[in-house]
């Protein structure tokens, strides 16, 4: 009997911010096949006795295609294998799931997408800002930084000049770029942008600055998000978090149990 | 004490979409303000001796305004309860949280903010659309249809006509309208859309149409979202998932236990 394949968001990082969707399959499945940001302690929670396969495109060493993964996962589920494809965030946002879904229509393999929280919700809570409000912005845009070809320039300038929020995933550490992009699609200088580092994680960190300072930001751990707008003004003075995280989950024969870890973190602005 | 007050996201309508850290606090909330959209299952997961309030601002009776909604939320946690304010889909994606934060900030009262799953991102799997694809998007807007302004209509010229997939929350029934503004921000007719009904639920359905005929699709049941792009083309001929939902939480003692039921959902594309 063939297997079947789950395509998964892992959510932002934080093991809690799993659905309980995807933490029932990832102790269940036979194979995980997941990328490189998907965090050790969400890894932590797959049964030993499952294959373990990372496919993150961003491995030091020789890239994986695209190809290779569809058909790492085709082979593992047409040998009989429950598979599930993690992905950091959510599959539909960023993460080829399209190009993986064709796939595996094409070789008849049964799947299902759950969905899970894309970085930017992450980013939102850990920085305390909403994306949308009702007196800034009645719009939010997730776009990326690191493809930019000319034909999508033009792009960047309506939807910058749009009055959206704007959420920039894997804005890389071009910020002299990015800002130059989106002072020419007419934002002010004075438009508040801020970095969040590492959201939901323990050591989350949110950096807050302008479109005319961008070029000015440090480096800060990935991963990053860059969010632009008017709603930026609503974040945190204080980044702590007031009772959050810290939490571990633990497993044992099909059931989830949840509980406190004692640890609360405070993360100071920069 | 003072009690605290977790703002969360309970995700797209399946319980098994709510993240873990969600039903934990579902679990151990003294009192749960929630919004019309929250559905029946996972209602049933807060502790029966809870207080429950709906605060749904489409109640049928008398509408209840968002200070009503603050003043209860801080009266209850002054009055030393842990209080979860449960928004459908994500908190910072058009639920209002950024209100309820000042409210919170100003009253001095503890917070978190814990993101959910957010309805796009739900429909995106019901549907079976990438909302960003190599090959097609780089891009993806979330905006509403229900509240377009004068001044937002410019909006909407530039965020229609930049290439993004657009995806319409609380889109209405007057898709005439919408089809108008689509077409005036300069999208070709035959530009693909989705209606995706009941996204995550046992009875999901969508509707597959395009820009031009948007005016002539049925009434679906809500909540209902709107994708509109060329990413749109790959949801599944057969909007059947193979194998999802029709899960069940039980909780027991603290305890999380996740089975699953017997149906499986098959929901044919219109």
């Amino acid at each position: 009997m063939k297997g079947r394949v789950s395509l998964v968001g892992a959510g932002p990082g934080d093991p809690e911010l799993l659905t309980v969707k995807a933490l029932r399959l990832l102790q269940t499945a036979d194979a995980v096949l997941y990328d490189e940001l998907v965090s050790a302690e969400i890894l932590k929670l797959i049964l030993p006795t499952a294959q373990l396969h990372n496919v993150g495109k961003r491995c030091g060493k020789k890239k994986i295609q695209q190809e290779e993964i569809n058909f790492l996962m085709i082979a593992l589920a047409d040998s009989g294998l429950d598979v599930v494809r993690l992905k950091s965030g959510d599959p539909m946002i960023f993460g080829r799931a399209g190009e993986e879904i064709e796939a595996l229509r094409r070789a008849n393999i049964d799947y299902e997408i759950v969905p899970g929280v894309t970085s930017a919700l992450g980013a939102a809570a850990s920085a305390q800002i909403p994306l949308t409000h009702r007196r800034e912005s009645s719009a939010v845009v997730f776009l990326t930084a690191h493809q930019a070809s000319d034909s999508e320039a033009a792009d960047w300038s309506k939807l910058a000049g749009s009055g959206a929020t704007l959420v920039i995933y894997m804005p890389g550490h071009n910020y002299a770029d990015i800002s130059a992009k989106l002072k020419a699609a007419g934002l002010a200088s004075d438009t508040p942008c801020a970095i969040v580092s590492r959201a939901t994680a323990a050591d989350q960190h949110t950096f807050r600055t302008s479109v005319g300072k961008l070029q000015l930001s440090p480096t800060l751990p990935a991963p990053t998000l860059l969010v632009v707008g008017d709603v930026v003004r609503y974040a945190a003075a204080d980044q702590s978090q007031p009772f959050s995280s810290g939490r571990e989950i633990s497993i044992s024969a099909g059931l989830v149990s949840v509980f406190a870890a004692e640890s609360i973190q405070e993360e100071p602005v920069a």
